[in-house]
């Protein structure tokens, strides 16, 4: 039965202006709408979107005046969080059902512990003494080792490996020594994990991802690491072993953060970013150099391996003229 | 029934100098070849490689003088193309035939739709209303989610992901509300895919690689990413959200696109650079800096930190230099 | 039986000081370590932190002053080496065990060769003609494909791809045609291989990874790359096609190694570099720019774009500054 205008709007406390029995009969972005559909808006320079689109109906910032809008419209003070709410109302069924109950072909060890309302996807394989907590969805393909703990709700997406061996070795005359990793893995509760992503387990401690971390695709979180609440990891980010990341921090793609090092509450990390060294204050942080055309690029370059003899002749020059200055 | 030389020539259609009787058994590099292999020579530097080499026939360029050449030769005007077709038909048991037919193991649900000739390989998980055209090849290990369109002679390697959650989040009182991905994946025909690759699910419109596109390996592609017609990536590379990439682009390994930008068709981007802005104009992009010995690199990087500053002394003393020159 | 000190000295074939009776129940870091812990010591640095700890022994450095420790100790030149093998002595219920023998929903193809003592993990997928060494352990999901041989005591983890299909591609008319890949990939005896790490067989020739080399996880390693053995690889590294590396090399996490080059012993490349040329001599290389508050990094990277243009200036000052100075 489709959703009326009222009917959506009571279920996410806004306010609406327009037909209270227009029927909603799906989502949207405003380019690709069709009459039925209800969108969003949240910045006031696509208003002038509305006039090619075809929705029905639009979640509108309460900071935008809707004055001139020919549409329905609910009122949100975060538009973007009340669409994302309104999508289960509106369409419950293009919700993507990565898995639904335990899936027959999944491995799970006997000693296993799942609470309420797990669903493993098929062909995942669970290691013995793995506890994973009330309503978390494991996609399929997932690996989960042996004794790794996984919080409530959390949603691991396909082929995601946690609880591997760490990458522990020791020098033995120009050889390497394995070291038994024998830490766990701990998430916490609400944890998303992005698909070919892996989390190793600690070599004596646990590795630990703390409530409400989001991850991306495809990242690599080493032995030992701790990751605050809150955070958030974009796809192909590298994180070596015992680093520490606080809470609410934002890593962009690619990233690397090096081992044995910490990160403070609140930091942001652009993309393709190298953290070498600790992160003492909240801010936005950065390395790598900009884009060029590839024969600016070469110039450059040759340039920077000898930046140093450079800045000595440029402190030598300006001395220079000081002194002359000064006769 | 081994091939000869005139067989091939007919099938490949090339013309041929040698015996036409002779037998070619296997394919090889020159450095590896034994007799009754074929080789290819593309360049003419790697004339003098011949003479060393046990190859009984090789596929030249039409460029080269064949004239002092004692083998078989077949002329062609684009020898590793030709070599690339010889390979089915001198050894097609070499070749390999990484999954045949539905394997039992595979988990595909009741509504998808396979066209003909499908192979899935061992351990699949195919989810509900998948489409995948005549003649696709799925690797064993992959995880195809609901919904995904993939159209005909696509190939995924082993433990591909299409179609999982893109990372849609919303922020609300320092945590993070995750937004329903609703769109699904669309592959053209004649994409190939490489192993552990993930492309994530729009999140209302579609994620589309077009026609003939080429991916590596560990290659993230975010939801609603678009990649137009031929173009190649190589492995490890990570596009974010809603990037537009054009046709017959070369995207080098590890490259990173941030998101909602635009590459123009036919630009060429360089190993491990970082795609900040659009990219308005065809032609070879680079960023990075160049590998330096570890003492010199510290001592560069410790003036980039102040480059700036630098360029501002550089340009004080230009002036100052440019009024003494006037007085 | 918990161990007592007198017998882990004797099997570590360690002198000891201290009462030989002590049982030793457990090993930890020297933060977490509770009564009857094995704990071990490489720096003098960390003495002080004995004071904090509850272990109740400590593997020593023989460089350090062992007169005021109020512990039980045994000495050794290496004592991470020594505390690496305590472990599977004194709690070898805590390690991993990956796998134990062939899972029975495995999917082997009947011409596998196994080796003595080889364990299969749940649902892995094993190709025709595949040969793995005795000892060797293939982790859950991995896809080992036609013909690939695995030595001895290898440690694949899970979600692991060996021998896919290397990006091998000629361009014909502005589009791709796929080179077939005939060659396998053989991996010496002793080689570790992360989760979700990526091997492709090679074009014509094998890729080789030799013996006692380490991969950590998320790796991709292209067609015909030679790697020397000893060497270790952090994670999110990318080699391309037909790189060479020496032996007892360290590859920093996420740097990539071009295609085609030659990398000599005994190289370290620190994390996130770029190698684009051979290396020759052995020694520590490094490329990538510092970290920088976001704005700075702005600011410097503005003035990077026309880094040769400063440079140039800079010579000219130089030389007007050298000729007045002349006059």
């Amino acid at each position: 039965m489709p959703l009326t205008l009222r009917h959506l709007a009571e279920q996410l406390k806004l306010e609406f202006e327009g037909d209270a029995d227009l029927c909603l009969t799906g989502v949207a972005s405003l380019a690709n709408a069709r009459s039925g559909d209800l969108c969003f808006l949240q910045h006031e320079k696509y208003l002038r979107d509305i006039d090619g689109s075809d929705c029905s109906a639009l979640i509108l910032s309460d900071k935008i005046d809707s004055i001139e809008i020919d549409r329905a419209i609910l009122i949100s003070s975060n538009p973007q969080l009340s669409f994302a709410q309104a999508i289960a109302l509106v369409c419950p069924d293009r919700i993507n059902r990565m898995v639904m109950g335990i899936h027959p072909s999944a491995q799970i060890a006997e000693s296993v512990i799942l609470g309420e309302g797990v669903s493993v996807g098929a062909l995942c394989t669970i290691g013995e003494g793995v506890v994973i907590g009330a309503g978390s969805q494991i996609g399929a393909g997932c690996v989960i080792e042996d004794r790794v703990r996984i919080g409530d709700r959390c949603l691991l997406h396909a082929n995601v490996v946690i609880g591997s061996d760490g990458f522990g070795l020791v020098e033995d005359n120009q050889q390497w020594v394995k070291v038994p990793q024998i830490g766990s893995v701990v998430l916490g509760n609400d944890v998303e994990i992005g698909a070919n992503t892996t989390v190793d387990r600690g070599a004596l401690d646990d590795t630990v991802i703390e409530d409400g971390c989001k991850l991306d695709n495809l990242i690599q979180v080493a032995h030992n690491v701790r990751i605050g609440a809150h955070t958030a990891i974009a796809a192909c980010v590298g994180i070596a072993g015992s680093a520490i990341i606080g809470r609410n921090c934002k890593i962009g793609g690619a990233a690397v953060v090096l081992g044995h090092l910490s990160i403070v509450d609140n930091v942001m990390v652009t993309a393709m970013s190298l953290v070498t060294k600790d992160i003492k204050n909240p801010g936005v942080y950065s390395s790598g150099t900009p884009l060029m055309e590839n024969s600016e690029w070469h110039k450059n370059n040759a340039r920077y391996k000898s930046l140093d003899k450079l800045a000595r002749t440029v402190t030598r020059l300006d001395k220079l003229v000081a002194e002359s200055d000064n006769q």
